[in-house]
């Protein structure tokens, strides 16, 4: 996107001077009420300011959108961190109960694709090659990211030897993060709304020189200015839930390509790991480890 | 599926006097290889055994299969739970790096899609009012299920009073689950390799009379039989890790439906937390909560 | 301690007026030094300063305290929160290693014993009745304190019924206290550095009308000052580790003696419990649990 | 104690045959019921089997105990771990209200004395070094013991770099050790009722060749016996609870001097930790960090 475009309001200060009596109306209303404007049709934001819809239009071109509709998106790309969850939560109703989930999962699907579109095959591949070359390799997820570190973290250990996730505890952050070095791997995954630690973390670990890898959804995400490889996958804003589908099947896809990569260790570590449940007799025979044959 | 159709192994035993001789070379190497024959095509497989791709069509047949392909679906999910991780790692390769990613996601799609063609909307509506109305809410996901089950804890007690997310921690198991009563809900997150002590704990509360919701691959999974409602989502086999992409999206479905069935104690829950932020002056005046508003 | 004394700095000031030259040069010390000056004898202190021992002592007096060593006392109260772990580490050595050790135990017990000695009765058993009619209670601790809260809760949940950890996590500490009402009780452990969200949550948790119950090392603690019932025990600064020993031995006063008043509901508890090692058979014959009996 | 006097069964057994009529029956009602026998009163005892006061004394002195003090006191060593929680509770009574924390307390202080008496300043000391020099250092603590390690976790991470906290979690205990190698130390705390788990843990990381440094209650305890070095703090059986404030006090002072044997890493950490906090503003001028100056 237009790098002015996503900063409607400078965008509308700047052609203020330029604009109609009427479209200045629309530009005071927007920039005090962007958060309600960016739900409204053309037809209801030209009600709400008293004047006719197609000056809503015009309002839009002046601005150098094509139409109405890009408009209302780079209002909502706008506000898309700034909505609390309250609102978030009034966005939606779900009246029509038969399409209430297909809607849902069908979001998830569409962010799939477009992270599939988005996807840049040597970024992918080149972080495969620093995860595999690593030091150490640190996981940070905070909030609702939580969990995505986690199922990484959990994931990573079985490939690798010196993984570390980093997540709130009894120890700060910054302490979990002190010793890092230019020799380790940071992963770094964040989404709206984007924790603020996160990226005050990210930004020491650059400090001291390590590679930085951004799981986020896209380049408006503060921390892909200072990841060394971003990889881009939508979260949803379907409601006051940020739905991390999409990243986690990104998510899958890197834990796969780092196993098939590092076959030979994966290998080792679960023979290893079969051979300790047979020796020390922890499990049942019939059910070794904690793990089910249902019937047969 | 038939009961007699799960149990291939039992199936074949039974058929074995009706079977030509061929057909018995066949059945001899499933029985004693059928981790290896689920993933060969017909005419691999009569390869192996040393007889023609229609010989082993025909041994499909006579187990009462319209044709191979049901047999090997039937044999995959056969093994489905058997395989070893190492096994599975076997299984693929990234020689095709441009596909590889496409792949994984592509997956997952095709997983969710069967999510949404299997779901049955009454149980997911009757798993809503068992949630709203229920005393406590229990959630248990072992190994990496409890990504899963912490994602969901964590959502679910923005909307409601009294949820537990029981997982491994100092306290067992059966410790966090012992107070259970028929007024409270267990929903219960399994999937292959299935989780022994998750189906101990569900039976154990089943006995409580409290009611199960299920959360797991279909209805070979174990818990679906003491499930009082399942909501299947499928998971993926595409290499070592499960795949619980699909899952997460049901999941976030039922968290949205959640949240608008009792939008009021949401809205009160957000309003509250917000003034809480605002009056211990915790946070900067520009960044509420550990959350950033990327500069605009 | 007089409310003056504990603010040497403004008692300080009020006096400087009426102090001798010499007195007002070690005044000035103080005020720029007072983290060295709380370390040194009066001997030290006259010769950094240019002065005799004598002039220390009328110094301390002039204040109003009735020696030198009430002096120190009071300076080092004063620092105790300001050391910064640096400096706490650079006050020991361990040349002497044969009583090094004792020296840490032995603090350790002088700890315990003035825990005792300050230890009132009453406010212990109307705690224990606190605890034991809440609807809810809740045990939050922060830092280093994450692992008395830890042990508290795992103690407590095996004899009440609704108890809540509260730490660092996936959830905000205001997030897992937003539901606190006047029927529940809070227990706050707080030890030095003492932490200023441990302290905000307890302030938001009295609006909510609920009782708090203080665990920390005195009346200067600032916990101390909202809740309704203090527990002290004291902690150690031998050196850059706050010893939570004398904590513990009451934190397991407080587990024993409510293990006693629920006597019932503890045998019930782990009567299930035994039933369904039993039952389930998830445990050896031999060893029931993960326990082991040693070999007799 | 005397290996013989501590496995009273067979020290019975082997004198069986030179036991009087009378004694024999003391004899066969301790072996069946020992659990009991162990809190009666020599009169109780006798009363129970049918022989007097004195017959019971004699008896202790035919097994070459000075009187019954000395025989209960070993009857009592043999079932330590053997006795459940409810029969643990039921010890106890808390009928003088005013002696009750006091005793408590107390026996918190005789541990924490005995752990002096018993501490070998030649172990403690290699301990240090093995721990300052090891590759990576892995602390193991399951159940109520899960505090301590969490606790000496969080303190040696300041001093080390290295350090892994083991405990059940998404992975298995197993999986977070199987890395384990001879240059690296595994610190093993376990107290009664000991957990299979720890033990079986410990045999496996033996086998790696690395070093086993064992915090249990002295050399009774299975862990003991694999250990390479045991520091040994007496835990409490005043009740239900296992108290840990000996070792913890130990564990202190394990944590101090390693701080001092490694200061210059413990200076740079927290000067590295205090500019972090300097410099990306994450906390209020007044309060670095998450810690309260209290009101001056």
């Amino acid at each position: 996107m237009d790098e002015n475009k996503r900063d409607l309001i400078k965008l509308i200060q700047l052609n203020f001077s330029h604009l109609s009596k009427g479209q200045r109306l629309i530009a005071e209303y927007i920039i005090s009420n962007y958060d309600k404007a960016a739900f409204m049709t053309a037809s209801k934001l030209g009600e709400m300011v008293g004047v006719s819809e197609s000056t809503v239009v015009r309002f839009a071109n002046a601005l150098g959108f094509s139409g109405y509709p890009e408009l209302q998106k780079s209002l909502q790309e706008l506000i898309k961190n700034k909505l609390t969850t309250v609102q978030r939560l009034g966005m939606e109703d779900f009246s029509d109960k038969e399409n209430f989930i297909k809607k849902v999962v069908r979001a998830d699907i569409n962010n799939m694709r477009t992270t599939l579109d988005n996807l840049d095959n040597d970024t992918f591949y080149n972080v495969i090659d620093e995860i595999s070359n690593a030091k150490r390799v640190y996981v940070l997820g905070l909030r609702s990211s939580t969990a995505l570190a986690g199922y990484l973290g959990f994931y990573l250990s079985l490939i690798l030897d010196n993984v570390k996730v980093v997540s709130f505890g009894m120890s700060d952050i910054f302490e979990q993060l002190l010793r890092v070095t230019k020799d380790d791997v940071v992963i770094g995954i964040s989404y709206p709304r984007y924790s603020k630690k996160t990226l005050d973390a990210l930004q020491y670990v650059k400090k001291q020189g390590c590679t930085i890898i951004g799981i986020s959804d896209g380049n408006l995400s503060p921390i892909s200015k200072i990841s060394d490889y971003t990889l881009e996958a939508k979260s949803n804003m379907v409601s006051f839930v940020d739905s991390l589908v999409a990243p986690m099947s990104l998510i899958n896809a890197l834990i796969i390509a780092l196993g098939i990569k590092n076959k030979n260790e994966v290998s080792t570590y679960f023979s290893k790991l079969e051979s300790i449940w047979d020796e020390y007799n922890i499990y049942d025979d019939k059910n070794k480890s904690d793990i089910i044959d249902y019937d047969l």
